[in-house]
């Protein structure tokens, strides 16, 4: 990646977020390519980042989409991802999106509760539809990462266990409105182990063959998403001994994998640039004061997350620092403690592997518009999400003043 | 407060928030009136709730306005406060947003480093204007409050010390274009002890004594703001004492005192409604789903902020749950280990002391659209922000689709 960020930052302002559309093709490629040996549908997590253009991008690539509100199925459509590639997932479903999701008549839905599976089964009575359903497991395995993005121990709300899953296909098997169609685990995300993946997969693959056994035939397997990308200096997966590993389980097996990548696509792809207003010195803390606060990026206020960041000058006097935003709250950081170069005002700053779960978590909070995002592609540059005005902040707002 | 809460559902559907209008007119005349010895201002900390017709209530009352950022003092000015009522404070401004503010003419800049004072006297200069400073002291004293929501120890990013103040101070005089106006101080928020806030009050006061001494003499004292809520069983700081003790650091002294109230004013105002869409009990674990989530009111998330909560059910048969929403988290709850009742499909749930910082640290995160607001006065209800549209959501990046 060789992106002139001041370039940038002169055409667009600050603070900006820029994503590499050549590395999502990559990455995008490597998946597909590790698959090869089977059917696979890569179904692009679009929470982790949901800029059409980024959307839009890996549709072009062949890319489903993995979506957890009818918003995101919206966003999947509305850039041309035909509906028999798009998975509807999430612990809690309104009537409302159950409903929506039936007539867009996509892939399937990933139902994470007999009481949802219960909701599905009237919603599409009523509709007289047949609702193509995969169940999530809950496998209860522990996949080493943070309390906040586990996903996979029962203590979390997320999916069902083997017995209530059995119960379920039933249910679908018995029913005019249900018919059993995928099944489902994910168990949490940035992932660096492969032995909790291989051993999920190999539970649900498992259960797929118990189902055969009392004629109940899948046609999906979903791996989930979740492996991990380069924040600092994590060793990570290789992408074709995870292909290999899961594939491995599903010896036998007829059946379609797919696999839901969101940060793998995109984390590493994504640069969040930010200006310098001014150095302070509080006691013995030195403080570097910048344009872009918690609200566009919430990651390491959030999670305590570390986002590798550099200052693009040539200074080489550095000294240990927080580098901070305007955001008038103590939790308002990027990094604590690290070194930086001394800085002059309009001095920019990179904060880097920010392409997922950055703009797609940043909030209007103290009345700051939201940033712009732009892609490059093939050595060009554009915008593909301008910067929020006040006006664009008060337009739902404004009319209700009396 | 009398709130029919399902009716309200009915009428503009869930989630949403809803505020008692009367009950801020009650907060800010019980503060207003509590420092009726001396003259002051009463400046609304318009982050804990910038929805224009929150601002407008208090304008209404006489209000001023603590901003932020020029976004503020934007809708600070957009419902009708006047200039000099306004303060533009924070540890971050842009050189865009010091401009603007002198522009406006407000009443004061808090300023909260040198190198800010720097910046705000070349703008002036390059404007031709006389920028009115006020300087936040950061008086190392622990609030005894959250770490992310103290800010008045010297590891916080906040304010200078007293040294550096007087520096600045007298920077400001011996400028054409700055003016010390006022002082200012603000050790945190949820503050439910008064002796660190006498001792901070004490400290700028007795600065004000030395600086007239040296024949800078400045017209406001800022309190800062903080004073807490009742979010579960806290003792709260009574107005009236903590009024008293405030105005007595400042005997002898001609200054009008500035108050700088948020939480205070909007907190207990306010309540987050949201629907139940299921139960499942993994495991040992019981969840109640519920259609709002962490992008709708994060503080449970970001702080670990305790917030009741109440099924609107008349089931008696309580057990512990987790309360939690829909977004693709286990971050995603309002409540862990809590009894709640038996629910049932669209039974409602009510988290209370949801006024501040609820709906303005809100995001579209999982595109989920922003839910609507609702105002409830003189037993009338009326809506003061419209629930966001998918269409709304897109509204910046459609055009960039290719």
């Amino acid at each position: 990646m060789s992106i002139n960020f001041k370039e940038l930052a002169n055409k667009y302002g600050t603070p900006y977020y820029v994503y590499d559309f050549d590395y999502i093709t990559n990455q995008y490629n490597e998946l597909k390519t590790a698959f090869k040996a089977r059917k696979s549908l890569i179904a692009y997590a679009v929470k982790a980042n949901s800029n059409l253009s980024v959307i839009k991008h890996l549709a072009n690539l062949g890319a489903g989409a993995d979506c957890v509100s009818i918003g995101e199925v919206k966003r999947a459509l509305k850039v041309g991802i035909e509906p028999y590639k798009i998975i509807f997932s999430g612990v809690g479903k309104t009537d409302d999106e159950i409903r929506q999701a039936l007539e867009f008549g996509i892939l399937m839905i990933n139902v994470e509760s007999a009481a949802e599976l219960d909701r599905v089964e009237v919603i599409a009575k009523e509709l007289g539809k047949v609702a193509r359903i995969s169940i999530r497991i809950n496998p209860n395995i522990d996949p080493k990462t943070h309390p906040y993005i586990s996903t996979g121990l029962h203590e979390n709300k997320f999916g069902v266990d083997i017995d209530t899953a059995k119960r379920m296909y039933i249910q679908c098997k018995n029913s005019d409105n249900l018919e059993p169609t995928g099944i489902h685990c994910h168990i949490g995300s940035q992932l660096t182990q492969l032995q909790p993946i291989k051993e999920s997969v190999q539970i649900i693959a498992d259960l797929v063959r118990n189902l055969a056994a009392i004629k109940i035939e899948l046609s999906f397997i979903d791996i989930g998403g979740g492996l991990g990308i380069i924040y600092d200096d994590e060793k990570l997966i290789d992408t074709n001994e995870y292909a290999q590993t899961v594939l491995e389980t599903m010896f036998g097996l007829d059946i379609t994998v797919v696999c839901e990548p969101g940060k793998f696509i995109v984390g590493n792809s994504g640069t969040f640039i930010t200006k310098v207003l001014y150095e302070k010195v509080n006691g013995e803390k030195r403080f570097v004061i910048v344009d872009g606060a918690m609200n566009d990026l919430i990651r390491p206020s959030l999670y305590n997350a570390y986002h590798k960041s550099e200052v693009l000058n040539d200074n080489k006097e550095f000294s240990a620092c927080n580098l901070v935003g305007p955001v008038c709250e103590s939790g308002d950081f990027f990094a604590k403690n690290v070194q930086l170069p001394k800085t002059q005002h309009n001095d920019l700053v990179a904060i880097y592997s920010a392409g997922a779960y950055g703009f797609s978590m940043s909030s209007n909070y103290n009345t700051r518009g939201r940033v712009a995002e732009i892609a490059v592609e093939n050595g060009e540059d554009r915008l593909i999400r301008k910067r929020e005005t006040f006006e664009d902040l008060i337009t739902l707002e404004e009319e209700f003043i009396k």
